[in-house]
């Protein structure tokens, strides 16, 4: 049976728990969240031995059903305060998966002087390691130093110098196939939380362990199949992101009028072009780089790349739209190496793409740096790596901290965490998701860019009012659902457009655990993640007044489109799942 | 008829507004708040331009009844994000009712790279002064020149280095009757909502005005003559104040067991003695200072002083209780020439000395400098004077945002603002108030020390639970009435202890305005404040779980009584006024 590795960070106990009573048949974000709504005091301090760090692979992870390698990263944010799951991929959800541990808790917090720690885990158990080298070192090197000692099949989950230093922006790198630590729970600052454990890296090694059997072999090989088709077959699944990465969305959204420009004062960029998927091939092409792979095995989209720069060196991979939009058009940046290298920094650092690039607009909209200049951007995230740099510490404290610390009122955040790569005036689906879901602002949490842009699932006009709150509601709750079996919320595209995509996914649960799994269970799991989620942000103090988007949002019009945000919080509470 | 000032800070029109409809009657607190609910977006960001600074002098103000001086300064705190009222001494407030002129209302807010303003206020009018002198330097050095260029007896409110740089713990400072800028309006940051709004000074000239005239001119002259006796009879404000100054409370609330210790980790100070106000007056006396100063005309209490250094020179004045804890006990620092340094240092940097000591202990938990250290708090506090020093933009920011950019979880606060100098664990009556006023932490909202410690106005114990939520909540509203009338707080010792007081000023009221004032409306008009400020923090998002202290409040014993907070939010709902 699937259990629960608890790990108390200070006396350094590791108790082996089943997954039962609260906890029965949950996994991914259903677990995490369930477990922090039942563990952790809302109002605690977030980075108080109170708070808890939760792990959790997803219900299908382990198996072979196509992309299903995908983490929960749990806990209160301390960025926002709120309930926080992140999503990440990289080859370590899989190895949990394999040992059997649907999840780990950390718990507790070390005495403040106490050295950073290595968590190993293997088929005999787990062990704390200190490992004086790794310590300070950002995750490229880390990571390096972990698999010499360890070898190269581990899996590594570990924080920079960000996270050791507790700063609000940063996240936890999750290490990909080829070994980089490419991949993120980026959102919310767990990486700070992670460091407030006085945890560096959690190394896993599934090596000899005997992974545990589909219940039903035969029907989940039937649905496995199926489901590699729905995939394969759609065109956003099966061309368009193996073909350009996510950055295929730069020209699209461009072109839609809703790509954040300039701190979010225009909805186009007239360098667009410059930073577009379409390009971004060109220089993988013409530098020897690698156009699709995928972050996990058994991935068929194949998202990620492997980006060089001029000399045909490895820069960076897991290079995606809302990076290249964070640092791009957001700071009116077009030098894609500059991109890349403010994207690799981010990934050493461990700090989070999104909210490190409009952290770096709070610094151009104060004057620290110019508007449009990369390599000062660059120079100036070099600074986080240096723990007694204060303007590093603020810069890697996020948008909101670095807004607050120059005096600057145009700041883009719902619930202090920052706005994605999708101006919420002209694609009015994705911005009630954002000032609605229980994470602060987040696209993946109900990603209605496709309603609203790509037309797939549905056509809701992203700049009236009409089917955006109804449309943000689904989708919140399918992600929900979507964020507990392990899959890539990619999926989402081709299940939103084929008739047995819901049923397919039930067959697999159903035929992986030995039960009934419905396509309308799929929908109570996202309801009650979400009760789960709504009802521990209340208790921390959130209201409906959090749930709205910054003034200047609804008092600025916003280019080419002339719209503005006209939704109230309260008509947007209609999003939120009653708890 | 008393008048409002409206001030548009970008397009610099005054216009003169009667005081009708809902401010019709209101003063002090009263018209502060009445003004920042109707007319300020509670969800607003406070140093945008729909936040407003409102300035009011009291009801009673500009007359000849004693201790009637005081100026309330309100707005949505850039601090806390709640409403807020700062209140503070100095001449500006009497002069302001020279002029008949009831509130000043700063509006809207200027171009990012306007330059500063100063707004000079005489009988003919409001005008516009650009004065380059004075932009960026101390309040010290800037109310001396504004005298220079005005003459020596206007009134001058000023914010200093912190206030133009927006940072959040900034105050807005007063000039005295000796023309230092040692009164402030200190806790909310509201010098940074000045700063935003680019005003560097308000300097008001009153040569010439015809004061308006008391309505019944013999009943106030006999109301005013009783509460003379009243505030000279009470032990406290006809002896304790006037010869030690409030530090008279050091060796008091040391001795209660109540005195923050190393950033609220012991209720006694081993070296209390060496910061005393017997200490002080001891030092006074030996370098030719004043021991007893009023900070407005017509002070009978005269609880402020003349500190001079060792060779006799002017250091600071003004020099109260909380800010020798804040800079003493709570930090280990026991030289009294450094404390009242870092008192003069905050008033010339425009800091709030409360939030910035309380800042410092957090600077000392992360290790920036050492515990004790009152040389290396000097030095730090003065990085503040350089808008480029990113330490000082920490610093000055406060100490729930220097916490955060240190990942320190021991952070004293309350909605923001900091603990003021008396642990709400030995003294519980003031926790009821720290937890649950509008204000955010504030010793001044419900001095339940009375009651608690000092034993004026009744007698309960400060380490039970039985009667510290009535009596903090009977406080709370009888604040909110005295700080609608201009009283200074401290005339609250004598009314508490004698039983014709509150009918005393019922009369006071009556007879200037002609009307049929009660002691019934004393509570009512409190009633009605506390009404405007909880109705605009519950439109802004706050909770009953932001009516809480800390955690380690609750889980920490506080030597030597060995006690801990236990009141829950809930309980404590019972201390708020209801909406």
């Amino acid at each position: 049976m699937a259990r629960i590795l608890r790990v108390n960070t200070r006396n350094k106990k590791v108790t082996n728990e089943e997954l039962t009573g609260d906890y029965a048949g949950l996994g991914g974000r259903g677990l995490t969240s369930r477990v922090v709504r039942k563990e952790v005091s809302p109002t605690c301090h977030p980075l108080s031995s109170q708070n808890k760090l939760v792990v959790a692979s997803g219900l299908l992870t382990g198996t072979n059903a196509a992309n299903t390698g995908r983490l929960s990263v749990g806990g209160k944010s301390p960025l926002t305060g709120t309930i926080k799951e992140s999503n990440a991929g990289g080859t370590f959800s899989q190895k949990l998966a394999k040992l059997d541990i649907m999840g780990i808790i950390l718990e507790d917090k070390p005495e403040p002087n106490a050295h950073f720690q290595t968590l190993f885990i293997n088929k005999d158990g787990a062990k704390f390691l200190e490992i004086p080298e790794i310590a300070g070192l950002g995750t490229y090197d880390a990571s390096a130093r972990l698999f010499e000692q360890f070898g190269s099949k581990v899996g590594i989950m570990v924080i920079g110098p960000a996270g050791e230093n507790t700063r609000l922006a940063s996240s936890i790198q999750f290490t990909d196939p080829k070994g980089n630590p490419s991949r993120a729970a980026g959102r919310g600052g767990l990486g700070a939380l992670m460091g407030s454990k006085k945890i560096k890296a959690i190394v896993i090694d599934s090596e000899g362990a005997k992974a545990p059997e589909v219940a039903d072999k035969e029907a989940f090989k039937a649905a496995a199949k199926r489901w590699a088709e729905i995939l394969v077959n759609h065109p956003v699944t099966g061309q368009g992101l193996p073909s350009f990465g996510t950055s295929i969305l730069i020209n699209i959204i461009n072109e839609a009028g809703t790509l954040p420009t300039k701190n979010f004062r225009d909805g186009r960029f007239d360098k667009a072009a410059d930073i577009s998927g379409e390009k971004m091939v060109e220089f993988i092409n013409q530098r020897k780089g690698v156009a699709k792979e995928g972050c996990h095995a058994g991935c068929v989209i194949q998202c990620s790349q492997k980006y060089c720069d001029e000399k045909g060196e490895y820069l960076t991979s897991g290079f995606e739209y809302e990076t290249v939009w964070a640092f791009g058009s957001n700071l009116l940046i077009s030098n894609m190496d500059h991109i890349a290298m403010l994207d690799r920094l981010c990934d050493d650092l461990g700090l989070d793409t999104i909210e490190t690039g409009t952290t770096v607009a709070m610094a151009m909209e104060a004057g620290i740096i110019p508007w449009g200049d990369g390599q000062a951007a660059i120079d100036l995230l070099k600074k986080i790596y240096d723990p007694k740099d204060y303007l590093g510490a603020i810069i890697g404290n996020g948008t909101s901290f670095t807004a607050e610390a120059f005096g600057v009122d145009r700041v883009p955040v719902v619930k202090k965490q920052s706005l994605p790569a999708y101006d919420p005036r002209a694609a009015k689906g994705v911005g009630v998701t954002y000032a609605t879901t229980p994470m602060g602002a987040d696209h993946t949490a109900g990603y209605a860019i496709c309603q609203n842009i790509l037309k797939v699932g549905g056509d809701i006009d992203p700049l009236g009012k009409e089917g955006n709150i109804e449309v943000s509601k689904n989708l919140q709750i399918a992600t929900a659902a979507v964020d507990a079996t392990g899959f890539c919320l990619f999926v989402a595209f081709a299940v939103l457009d084929t008739d047995d995509a819901l049923d397919t996914i039930a067959r697999l649960i159903s035929a992986r655990f030995g039960i009934n799994f419905t396509a309308d269970d799929i929908g109570k799991t996202g309801i009650e993640i979400l009760k789960d989620e709504y009802s521990f942000n209340r208790d921390a103090g959130f209201t409906l007044a959090h749930d709205q988007l910054p003034d200047f949002f609804i008092n600025e019009e916003l280019p080419p489109h002339k719209v503005k945000w006209d939704f109230t919080a309260e008509e947007m509470q209609k999003a939120k799942v009653e708890i």
